[in-house]
């Protein structure tokens, strides 16, 4: 049985890079997704290029525009869309109105301004913290992209 | 209106490495599906470890269940499957039994293996070919790879 339309969908919204898809991305959209029930509906923002270059001082291997098809692609993803340029968080909330905030293991940073945003605008937002899946050395763009290096250097 | 399931399903099969999933694969998949009509099932072979081994002279980055897993999560693939060890495509095709199968623009020795294999058992199966999207620097795995190891050697 499908899930009923006619009820308001449960907004779940999740955010990352998503440079070099792995399985982990994928486990972690799931049990988001999870967290908002059988009516939820996956948002995922995928980081503008210039916020990666501002935040980890490289840019991404793919282009913005890549990364958000990739993950729209996604059987688990209802909705992907692009950051915004300002980057605050605030804004976000406001526009997309999510029920539920669902937050990796790397992502404390995001965490506490999320929590700071929904405390000072008094909301009523779910914040949900998703474990780490499997062991880093495989789900993780950062090993991946080691990996490939030192291949090619050896 | 969706697909009429009391129908037979027109069975596509494609095949790849799906090595660092881009924004090519997907649009090779979708392809490859609208080939069969709007009753078409994706089943997409994903090539073992030892097979990529044995062909590239060289292991992929993923290993072969997280590549599949990877494939599987698309919205556009109904099934993903790894490769036979045997890697002998008459066996495949017996299995599987498709009405279509698709093959991408840089998959020209599958396709005369493919052919001679359809001819010598006098098999009534279409075979496609899916031309290449947009630009081969931002829409190829190995492309993708060199400008991961170039970035890291700077």
């Amino acid at each position: 049985m499908g899930a009923d339309l006619s009820r308001k969908r449960t907004i779940v919204l999740a955010s990352g890079v998503f440079d070099l898809l792995h399985y982990g991305h994928i486990k972690f959209l799931e049990e988001a997704k999870k967290a908002g029930g059988e009516n939820a509906e996956l948002v995922v923002i995928v980081a503008r290029d210039s916020t990666v270059q501002k935040t980890k001082g490289k840019p991404p291997i793919m282009g913005e525009c890549q990364r958000a098809a990739l993950v729209e692609s996604l059987k688990v993803v209802d909705r992907a869309v692009l950051g915004y340029l300002s980057f605050n968080i605030g804004d976000v909330i406001e526009k997309l109105k999510p029920n539920v905030i669902a937050l990796g293991y790397d992502q404390d940073d995001v965490m506490n301004e999320v929590r700071n945003c929904i405390r000072m605008k008094n909301l009523n937002i779910k914040i949900v913290k998703i474990d780490k899946f499997g062991e880093v050395a495989h789900y993780s763009s950062s090993k991946i992209k080691q990996k490939i290096a030192d291949k090619s250097s050896n």
